[in-house]
């Protein structure tokens, strides 16, 4: 075999732990369905300890997952290694990946442990894991700043134990590529075991060179495995870009050199997925899944000089899954066809139900639109997989006025519990109006931190999705609603924040 | 004085340049005045031969600037700079850049010239350039991938013409740090002259590696220049990023050893500034100037240990200008407070019949709403900059309508040359029915290539702000609107996109 990067999607636990970020066990579902269909090798799938949710979300992971290896996060102790191994026991191939902190700041303010505590809370940790998992992984949080000294005595102490993977995160972003590779080869060097084990690299994007510092630590570290989520996600400036990382090996494999286990053709697709569940949009000019990343895919022709393709294009717009053709299905179209549609767009439906209850709202929708986008059917299942959690809130109808010189005015009917309520009020603009007659009857309190709307398909004539991000006694969530009258999915995503508000547990926080 | 490192923003030139960017005049003498107010050491104003437009553009921008230096982009033949000369004579500081493909895909394809060709050309514009300004740039066009030996026959001849900048662009975004670095390194071993000319890096960031690539062509090639746009707008995946490139030069001085001439508290407000002018929107998680950049400026307090800030943090967000309490106006604040704010946000109004204008909207919009926010003041100027052009369209009234069941509706009176019209339709949603309305009127025939809406303070109460992207006969334009109902906002983008488009001319591509 040659010479493999082993890709590892973190999406899932620390593009999830970015603020405004978190995502339902369905959605989570979804995605990881998503990140199998790219061949990723290694999906950590979210951190156990920190909540039930989080807990059964990483085994419903672990049961569906075949062609990935599923990861769960873990502290450095007991009882998360304990919950970790629990979650991932249905998994076909499974891995604990266990952290601790080893930079001075790190250990003095957060952990508040002598050095000597760390190493041998690391030591333990490791052991205990490899008595439960064959695969662990082990990461020294902050490791880019920590003492290089210390760092290898606890390393080398961590593969004695049977640590399978050691990954070295910059987590706060400072590194430079140069410096960084170079720190990566050092530990390698000077730790006598250091072969026994793949290297990891996991870089955060704060000073915008995550991708740049992550290739260093492989070409110049000889790391084996990149962490990275979809679009980056991850808390402040985020993660390693997996489609960024990986088109940048494919494309340089002149210089790089490696094999990659990557089906690139569904990168566009989990870009979108990950951006309508998370409310995160991805600016125009973001590389590679960037609605402008490709110039003839961004459905506008240049004046002037229709270049040749060669000349200013390094990458294939089809090889990540730009197709051309995006109008699929309309007003004809049968079931059959909308089931293959949603196959090919990987969503996996749970039941012959759903599809029923999504196939119906997909005629609706083609009785009001001429030519329904792989983007409408997106929202369209979306918003139908929010309704899988038992709800407290559901929308029925609304209807609104506006005027200028008059207030915009707004009556909605939803229900609470399964009992419709009707509330009226006025507000700054229609939207305004509708959210200020929820909260009339509501009262939750909660503050909205992001009100953002997506036009899916370019036009107002297709499906406005809205994202809607409340806080709340600490807690942040995210409501997604979807319809062609934007007001509409403006109540319709308040209401599902709403739910996701009740339903929504404490959680611990993990490494960044 | 101590190493410096030039930073050449090439916003209203090279990121201008991407497909449904384009600014008017006024856009970019704003954009401009609060480059200046960056310190930005060049600012590449334009491409004053390819239209009518530009020139008068950077004419403008030459006459009101006077801390930077005023760049014209020209092709390297006698028309161009002479045209290039002519824009920038009122500068106080100026340069012209001319540039030619190198590499044997360009000259072969694009230019249909033979090398030598190409060196004579270069060779002769350069000379021509240096007898009309003191101050003039080469580039040779996809120079990254040209032919080492004759790219440096090329460089030392434009040198000894009296280039005094070489700045050599990775125009597809094809280098990695390492191989960029060495290149540049090379080039300038190997020119016997090269000592003689400031030299300079141009990325694209097609593969998320711009700014390591650009850093890597100052660290180990040597270049004193960055070429980069605010929030790296640019074709395709865009350009190196202004705040990206400045802050890792600012946060790692113990590494680069360089310094900056940049006052970068005003980054984020250039930031805004542009993604609103363009309707380019700014992801979450973008470095320095994503809302989700520094934890504690989004917004959002994280649920469990709250985190001791040197922790995580590596820069300061009040560096780069988030500032904690973003309310600063309201219903009682007087003209001069607002006038104030206006210039700590960077907008200098032409005349105080403008800000007139402005403060009677202020007071409007202070009417319906008890927080102004920065964003808000912004949005209000931005929609009051667009009455500046003689304008065919004019808002004037909306009516809208929907309910659960039923057709949403719309009535919009607007202006058409002064003359009042009066238009309803239904539509899929009350924006679809309003822009309807328009264009049944108009009947402009463009199609709507984006639709996008930027909620300004993160809550339906403030102001909406809406960007409507329209092309029709190979011409794209931006619309933006702005107001508390998100359906008003939306007519008056469409209408400010048809004035647009109306008085745009067509142009003449330039180099990526």
């Amino acid at each position: 075999m040659a010479d493999k990067l082993i890709i590892f999607d973190t999406t899932l636990r620390d593009g999830e732990q970015s603020p405004g970020a978190s995502m339902t066990k369905d959605e989570k579902l979804r995605i990881a369905r998503q990140l199998e269909r790219l061949r990723v090798d290694v999906i950590e799938a979210g951190f156990p300890a920190s909540s039930n949710g989080d807990f059964d979300a990483v085994a419903a992971i672990a049961g569906a997952i075949k062609e990935s290896t599923v990861c769960g996060l873990s502290r450095a102790n007991d009882r998360d290694i304990s919950r970790a191994a629990e979650a991932l026991k249905g998994a076909a191939s499974s891995r604990i990946h266990t952290f601790i902190a080893t930079s001075p700041l790190h250990m003095e303010k957060k952990l508040r442990m002598t050095p000597d505590e760390v190493f041998e809370q690391a030591r333990v940790a490791v052991r205990f894991a490899r008595n439960l998992v064959s695969d662990v992984e082990f990461s020294p949080e902050d490791g880019y700043r920590s003492d290089v000294d210390f760092l290898c005595r606890v390393l080398e102490a961590v593969i004695n134990e049977g640590a399978t993977t050691i990954n070295v995160p910059d987590t706060v972003g400072y590194a430079v590529p140069e410096l960084y590779g170079n720190f990566i080869r050092t530990l390698r060097e000077r730790i006598p075991n250091s072969d026994k084990a793949v290297w990891s690299v996991h870089c955060h994007n704060d000073l915008g060179m995550a991708v740049a510092n992550s290739l260093a630590g492989v070409k110049i570290g000889g790391a084996r495995q990149v962490e990275c989520t979809i679009n980056g996600l991850g808390e402040r400036a985020g993660n390693c870009s997996l489609e960024e990382i990986v088109m940048a090996v494919k494309t340089r494999k002149d210089y790089f050199g490696l094999e990659l286990g990557i089906d690139t053709r569904h990168i566009v697709a989990a870009s979108r997925m990950v951006s309508q569940t998370t409310g995160f949009v991805v600016q125009p000019n973001k590389a590679v899944v960037g609605a402008n990343a490709f110039a003839h895919a961004s459905g506008i022709h240049q004046d002037g000089v229709l270049k040749a393709r060669d000349t200013y294009e390094i990458m294939r717009a089809e090889d990540v899954g730009w197709s051309a053709n995006k109008i699929v299905l309309g007003k004809l179209s049968g079931r059959n066809a909308f089931k293959q549609r949603l196959q090919e767009l990987g969503v996996a439906m749970e039941s012959e139900a759903d599809i029923n209850a999504a196939f119906a709202r997909f005629k609706e929708l083609a009785d009001r639109k001429s030519e329904i986008f792989d983007e409408d059917i997106l929202a369209l299942v979306s918003d139908e997989e929010h309704s899988h959690v038992a709800e407290q809130f559901g929308f029925v109808s609304l209807m609104q006025h506006s005027e200028t010189g008059e207030r915009p005015h707004a009556r909605i009917v939803f229900t609470v519990d399964g009992k419709e309520v009707t509330s009226e009020s006025d507000g700054n603009g229609p939207v305004d109006a509708s959210l200020k007659a929820i909260e009339a009857q509501v009262k939750s309190g909660a503050e909205m931190v992001l009100y953002s709307v997506n036009a899916i398909s370019g036009s107002t004539e297709s499906q406005g999705e809205v994202t809607v991000r409340l806080q709340n006694a600490g807690r942040v969530v995210n409501g997604v609603g979807a319809d062609p009258d934007i007001v509409v999915a403006s109540a319709k995503a308040y209401l599902s924040a709403l739910n996701k508000l009740q339903s929504q547990a404490e959680r611990v926080a993990a490494q960044g």
